[in-house]
């Protein structure tokens, strides 16, 4: 009747299997349950949204990738391309709602047509979190230490966070005459990681001419944050608010005694126009090539595009985008990515098809104590079940005896039967009673 | 320079709010904790797919309510309208990377451009769970057995959940000539519960013509299970394979000692085209007027569409849907619905504004305890501080003293400066040391 459909996704786009998500879902929650401990709080907002809205200040080359399309109502709509754009609209929508300063976290998907030759899929997750509202250098600080916090737990080997201030920059670029090429110079001085000294000078000098020296002085100062601090300072003409901003903030990571994960790094500036502030780049000790795992920046107005012209409403912040595929690559590569396919830590084998309330009965019992425990409910030979369990990476197999299961409401597990318990990964039976098996289970908790 | 855009959604979309975002999320964190102990693992699938696999089965209302268009790349694309259709998709091409049976959940998004004027949404949640490839009545039970635990704790006053058999009924429908009719009469049999005894009468008989008494005796069958069991086994001519199925779950119930919560209910037959074996639908018992808040069935083949038509290969399933939507509208009229707008169970006030770091340092140590604590950046007067953490809905502000931080790398809090911590509901202060802050805050966690 039907006709065949080959099963297949779209190019650039995945499925994620089981094992994959539990890896993800697992990062997601330890990245979650740190920004929660800082007092951020979630929210969501519509996948779809009106194209208008999402493209305002687009043009170029995001216009180009972004799906979009006219609903069944003739809607000129669109799928969102990050998180940043739809929380401008939201914190312009419900500003007067919110108490300030707000601090969010969004981990959700967008969607881009990038072209996937280099890697990159066209359904990705980000995971945004921002304080709005909130100027001064302490909040610059608080993304700082969040980052740090969320990232080192998860990586193991410790990151490094480099830093820097666009404004300190700026000054230093205006001394040099050369504010009008700004944009320019910053996208350029963005490279120099990938690029290297010579090449980064070279195109320095279509823009900068001379001065393109003295730039790359300027961005590979070396030394204590103290003598960085001082080299940039004097570059930009002496101690102004910016500079100042950078001591107090190196300030707050001594007094939590955080400063050996910072480093100030005149180079960083990200490519991204709209910031104004410091701006960072996380880069994970163990595999500082792959990149980095979270960057951001403070910007000045993030509401400007939808608020009405004479308002005098501007909702500055500060924030960070942690690259959650970009680290489950890394922790991939580096073998510390959990692994499990299963979140059961035992299942009970089925011997005869009818015990399979009394197998739930007593799952249950586990279940209580945090043991997360399935049961089997196709009798087969049990090497074929021993099998199944290894197959789903469960640990402890159990299997009734004769006399394990009474039978009857009420009475699931008879005190005096036993079970096998089978130890899947050392191939190693034990034989426990059905209340020994909760306390040997309990025990087990905890132990790999 | 930028023209305004005003801030707005889509008719049928809508933002989350931290406080409805926090509710959703602990729901979900809740459902999925009942799922994981059972053994269900996450997939993940994408939100855009080709058309043809989504419609593949479509046409009429549901091909009409699509998000569809073409892509980039002149794709035949649309967004998933819900989460079954992707999971026969997923299940046809992975089938030969997963152990049989398996088991999985998928909480996720889906799009339909449905009327709003009813109160749908056009962008909602769904949470799907299947055991797929194990025939007997064990998985079926097994999913009854998880609504009912994932949903009782979450509901307070419990659930009923009405089962019934898709094929045991079609065998009293075949015995009165009625099988041609079926579909129409288990449609209209559905809506017994809705329309009340006599307009399903007067429904009936435009199909089933004088039969149609004998159907209403049918569905309305009273008395204990055994009695009812009784009823409509004879009503299909004698035991069965589907009688004696659903005699098994009942002896399965009464295992688990969970009967109380298990009605057998003649009367539901579920819409949908594709169930072959059990059916249920789930009902809180404070308030059943808002309809099933966790319904499914057994289906025979998950895959058919996406299998060359003279393969073998069948995945048949049971599985359920949970209605997260129309759950936490329950909770909330029954006044049951977490209502926090924050995780932070403390904030430390800002004095000083250069006293954030050595805020940091004390928060962390709170942390560590696992108390969220948020750190107010901006100096402003205390009363303004108060209103600003009981907006947010934090309990316990931290205010430093004169001397509470002696400032300094590593030696962040002073032994003996105190801190006046402010219980905000009670409005009511104390003076505590450090060390005697973090042990109060410990105490105080699990109350109110």
């Amino acid at each position: 009747m039907a006709t065949y459909i080959e099963p297949r996704v779209l190019k650039g786009f995945r499925d994620s299997m089981p094992q994959a998500e539990i890896a993800r879902k697992g990062l997601i929650d330890s990245i979650e349950s740190s920004f929660k401990s800082f007092g951020f709080v979630p929210i969501d907002t519509p996948c779809l949204e009106y194209a208008e809205i999402l493209l305002g200040k687009g043009g170029g080359e995001t216009e180009k990738q972004v799906y979009r399309f006219k609903d069944n109502g003739g809607r000129d709509v669109a799928l969102r391309y990050d998180l940043t754009v739809p929380f401008a609209r939201f914190m312009a929508e419900h500003r007067a709602e919110l108490p300030l300063p707000f601090k969010r976290y969004h981990i959700a998907k967008a969607w881009r047509g990038e072209n996937t030759q280099r890697g990159r899929y066209r359904e990705f997750i980000q995971c945004d979190f921002d304080i709005v509202g909130s100027p001064g250098p302490a909040a610059d600080f608080e993304i700082l230490l969040v980052l740090k916090n969320t990232l080192e737990p998860i990586c193991g080997g410790g990151v490094k966070i480099h830093f820097n201030h666009r404004g300190l920059f700026n000054r230093f670029l205006a001394r040099l005459g050369l504010t009008d090429k700004s944009v320019e110079v910053l996208r350029t001085v963005d490279k120099l990681a990938k690029i290297g000294t010579q090449q980064t000078l070279d195109l320095l000098a279509v823009n900068a001419g001379d001065k393109a020296n003295q730039i790359i002085n300027y961005i590979e100062a070396k030394g204590t944050f103290e003598e960085r601090l001082g080299l940039m300072t004097e570059a930009a003409g002496g101690s102004c608010p910016e500079s100042e901003c950078l001591a107090r903030i190196y300030s707050f990571m001594k007094d939590t005694g955080s400063q050996d994960s910072f480093i100030l790094d005149p180079s960083i500036t990200r490519g991204l126009d709209y910031y104004t502030g410091i701006v960072y780049e996380t880069l994970l000790n163990d595999m500082p090539e792959i990149g980095s795992v979270g960057s951001g920046g403070r910007y000045d107005n993030l509401v400007g595009l939808y608020t009405k012209p004479n308002s005098a409403e501007q909702v500055g912040g500060v924030g960070a985008s942690i690259g959650i595929d970009r680290l489950i690559a890394a922790l991939e590569s580096l073998g510390r990515l959990n692994e499990k396919a299963t979140y059961s830590m035992a299942a009970i084998a089925c011997v005869r098809e009818e015990d399979a309330g009394l197998g739930q009965a007593l799952a249950g019992k586990l279940r209580k104590e945090g043991i997360p425990c399935e049961v089997f409910a196709d009798a087969a030979k049990l090497p074929k079940q021993y099998m199944l369990a290894e197959k789903k990476g469960i640990k402890w197999l159990i299997i009734p005896g004769e006399n394990s299961f009474t039978g009857g409401a009420g009475s699931a597990v008879s005190d005096s039967g036993t079970f096998t318990v089978r130890d899947l990964s050392a191939r190693d039976n034990r034989e426990l009673k059905a209340a020994e098996l909760v306390q040997f289970l309990n025990s087990q908790k905890n132990s790999g």
